[in-house]
């Protein structure tokens, strides 16, 4: 096993293994460049460029990395992407003297995570959101149908999506204020305007498009993977009692698009592949356009936390694993596009609620409190079956390999009170 | 009635009273400008700017119309935009010589739109499609669920929207490639993967947002018109079969996001005020959020042409107005921010279809032609019940005043074939 010159513990989620890309700006100052994360530190490519140390790649002295989004970088594609990957690995590595031996580099190229702020990772162009769990399409669906009809006809033939607000994706760490909106009882005559009372999480994961296709160009299943940079966790926050008022009949609205939060180190598929697992098996065989060969999804553990105002630490509240998904990433994007919608760099595709076959492995509080008739118990006696302001809920997610961790670190946010 | 120097028809879209805006190139080279309609010219603003005719205003030599969209422009608000139009209308007058006379001046800032290329005027961010026709959402409603369930419960209290596709946002002229898809007869078993049969236009209207709010803070509808830009046309393309299979329960996705056309010239909201008129009468009353005063809707005569590949020329299919429009942009745009989604410059909201009470005033093929039983007939003995391969359609839409036009000239789409 390779190993840094860095000390890393073996439970930090960022190994020489790993090295995750995100954008921030030194504390002290300064403008947004990109960074890769490596133990507690940062290496700050915008640095190691400078210095000359990009040898034999095509991406040496072109400022990529002096700028505050992912896009150019992304834009430039696979080869580029392990490129730089491989670089930064060797600089990184125990028996790599450039950087280890190098005092003034080393300190001026690594900057303490503590001392740097994190930014959004790319300039997103459209955010898609899918609902490849089937797990969470059938509770849901068994929720507000009833066993019976709990699948849409449509859902086992093509991965169902449905565009989001870009304008309002969040980084991690950023306040979500609890919506207002218009809802309706069951049980009564008219809606009325207030705080949303059902609010959600949702865990999911994301994948930000590398160079993308020309509009009318659809992206083949077997070379969907080839456009996948990196995966992120996301939380979309969802309120039900404005969604289900509103959805019919052109989807969810308003009840989304006041906040969906990332986790700001983006994950190298690259990265994942000792992690590689098949997807759940198909049935029905999809039509040609989404059969993919081999395995096409990865183990991904997946964790939510909930810490209540009045709680002294966060309590885990449910566990679940990227492999329940039922469509792969490499189908979603085959499918995105098969009827000609292009894709840009920098574009978010998220999969939808990650929910597994065990009650403790949903991924939301709608199914974890099964529509507020099953409190969940949190450790202090407190229950919930909607968040609650002062909560902060967190997101974490990694793979487990052997004495490592491929982490994605962390997607968190405080719900605050709606304004009066 | 002021008058310019340029000669104008009365049939023009563009006289000294519109003043649209628009971004493009010219055919001998150069890079993106802004623009202003006016005749058969384009006055290009980043002459007008350079050569020092911007006087008293906030915006002269910032560049703002050297630039390749209308963002920069949309962001610094209304105050802004009105001193930039009363310069240009100014400079266009009859009776103000500095550009009547100065012939190099002239010659360098006016060209003939038949000499420029137009491009997109924003760079989206977001696009909404809204469903504010209650014709519309009426018809639709009685073709899927019959006359009993036409509208949905939430209609007449919320104007029911969606995220729609910013990437395949593409301007007037632009080959529209028949989209492949998955689609499902009702009679079949399984679903089949081919091209589109039930191809459709939407006659819609768009409008650009200025500056945009932050989010969390919600627009208020009394103050939601000062972000309105400048309005445009939309062709909303529709693929009825790979809609009406992929649409539950998360919306329209890839019936939508092959293509979305619009016109090149934005037209100042300030250009619209003589033809204001009041919105359709609201019953229920919508909740105070949604209440707003006075007029808030355009009297707009809008049209639809379509030319088969056979045909000699266009002919009108259809002829609607703005003002058929049951809730009110204000009130869009109001109940888009109302759960703390923020718009940003240069994000683009649709009306969707506008749809009028009599028959021939139905804004797509999905009505004219009653989903598909109705066949529309075209006056070479052609009928039509979709769009067929080779037919080119065409909106256009303008306010009829005394002696003179305020036009949103028109936007174009010609049907290519799906590829093989």
């Amino acid at each position: 096993m390779i190993r840094s010159f860095i000390e890393i513990s073996p439970e930090s989620h960022f190994p020489i293994q790993n090295l995750p890309y995100g954008v921030f700006r030194p504390k002290s100052g300064g403008e947004g460049r990109v960074g890769v994360a490596i133990g507690e530190y940062v290496l700050d490519l915008s640095v190691v460029d400078e210095a000359g140390l990009f040898v034999d790649t095509s991406v040496g002295g072109k400022r990529l990395f002096h700028q505050s989004s992912l896009n150019a970088f992304m834009a430039l594609g696979k080869e580029a992407w392990g490129e730089v990957r491989s670089q930064v690995q060797r600089l990184l590595r125990a028996d790599e003297p450039t950087l280890r031996d190098h005092t003034v580099l080393r300190n001026t190229a690594l900057l303490r995570q503590s001392d740097v702020q994190m930014l959004l990772p790319a300039q997103i162009g459209d955010y898609t959101d899918f609902y490849a769990s089937k797990e969470h399409a059938t509770n849901v669906g068994i929720m507000f149908r009833g066993k019976e009809n709990a699948l849409m006809p449509n859902w086992l033939h093509l991965p169902v999506g449905y565009h989001g607000r870009a304008s309002s994706v969040v980084l991690s760490g950023t306040d979500v204020r609890r919506p207002k909106g218009q809802m309706k009882s069951p049980d009564a005559a008219a809606p009325h305007f207030g705080a949303c009372r059902q609010l959600d999480f949702e865990l999911e994961m994301g994948w930000f498009i590398g160079p993308g296709n020309h509009r009318e160009e659809a992206i083949a299943v077997e070379n969907a993977e080839d456009q996948i940079f990196g995966l992120v966790l996301v939380n979309d926050w969802s309120a039900r009692d404005i969604q289900s008022w509103e959805y019919q009949p052109l989807g969810p609205f308003l009840a989304k698009n006041f906040a969906t939060s990332i986790s700001p180190w983006v994950v190298p598929l690259e990265a994942l592949e000792p992690f590689r697992v098949a997807c759940p098996n198909q049935e029905p065989e999809p039509l040609p356009y989404l059969r993919a060969q081999g395995k096409s999804s990865f183990d991904i553990r997946l964790e939510v936390h909930l810490q209540g105002a009045g709680m002294a630490e966060p309590q885990r509240i449910a566990t679940s694993n990227f492999q329940h998904l039922y469509w792969s990433m490499a189908q979603q994007i085959a499918h995105h596009t098969v009827a000609g919608c292009n894709l840009r760099p920098g574009d978010l595709l998220a999969s939808g609620t990650i929910s597994g076959p065990e009650k403790e492995s949903r991924g939301c509080l709608l199914e974890l409190a099964w529509r507020g008739t099953e409190p969940i118990e949190l450790g202090n006696g407190e229950k919930r079956v909607w968040l609650e302001d002062g909560d902060q809920l967190t997101l974490t997610g990694w793979c487990q390999g052997d004495g490592y961790r491929i982490g994605f670190g962390e997607v968190t946010g405080h719900v605050l009170p709606a304004f009066e």
